[in-house]
């Protein structure tokens, strides 16, 4: 079982956000446990990620097609022992010296989207992930 | 007023997709009116965009900044006296041939999103092009 752990700035109010985030972790329950920790503000994230590896999410990093997407998260967790996290900055983007305490960076478009969407972009993008690496059909 | 019809294979049944889709049409309704085609095959796609200058977006495409999108945007509306279309293939893509008909092409990530977010993410950065273009405080 890998446990993914995605830190966010700003609560998710939405609810069709939430209703659609909800249906990734249930599809994927069986193999990966999600567990979201929202904080009030930037500076709360700091402390937070001190002893923890972290994928900062970014506009200015590397894109990964899916495919390597699943590969490096498949390698991520298991270099770090079934645990990994993620960081998705607030409207101000992530801070230069949280960035530079990075286990990796990782850019999913060149375009500004909102955080709630980032949130459910990185959902999906987990499942697609672990359905490439089942080679199911999902991702055709 | 402008008004942008997108073109997508497959109907919106998710209900947290309209929910969040609807959020974005009624923001633009005084700026810009949205109109939606969903067809249900591909093969359909073809003789509706016949004579209509288009928007394809595919993943190898070129990718704008949000900025950059908000400026070809507004050129794009003024070349084409306020009309724009933009079409959304299905999961097998958009094929070959229509492709070389569309008036350009566009890529949000090289990442494969789910048509469904494509829709939401596509109508977002419309309006996120249209404060752009106002000057608002939304896109910082």
């Amino acid at each position: 079982m890998y446990k993914i752990t995605i830190f966010s700035v700003g609560k998710t109010k939405e609810s069709w956000l939430l209703e659609a985030t909800s249906e990734y972790e249930m599809r994927l329950q069986s193999l990966i446990e999600i567990k979201w920790v929202f904080v009030k503000k930037s500076e709360q994230l700091a402390p937070l990620l001190e002893q923890i590896p972290f994928i900062a999410l970014t506009p200015e990093a590397r894109q990964f097609t899916s495919e390597e997407f699943s590969s490096q998260l498949h390698n991520w967790l298991e270099k770090l022992g079934s645990r990994l996290s993620f960081l998705i900055g607030g409207a101000e983007g992530i801070a230069p010296e949280l960035l530079t305490k990075a286990y990796a960076t990782l850019s999913f478009s060149k375009m500004t989207f909102t955080h709630q969407m980032i949130r459910l972009l990185l959902i999906e993008q987990i499942y697609r992930a672990a359905e490439i690496q089942k080679g199911s059909n999902y991702h055709k």
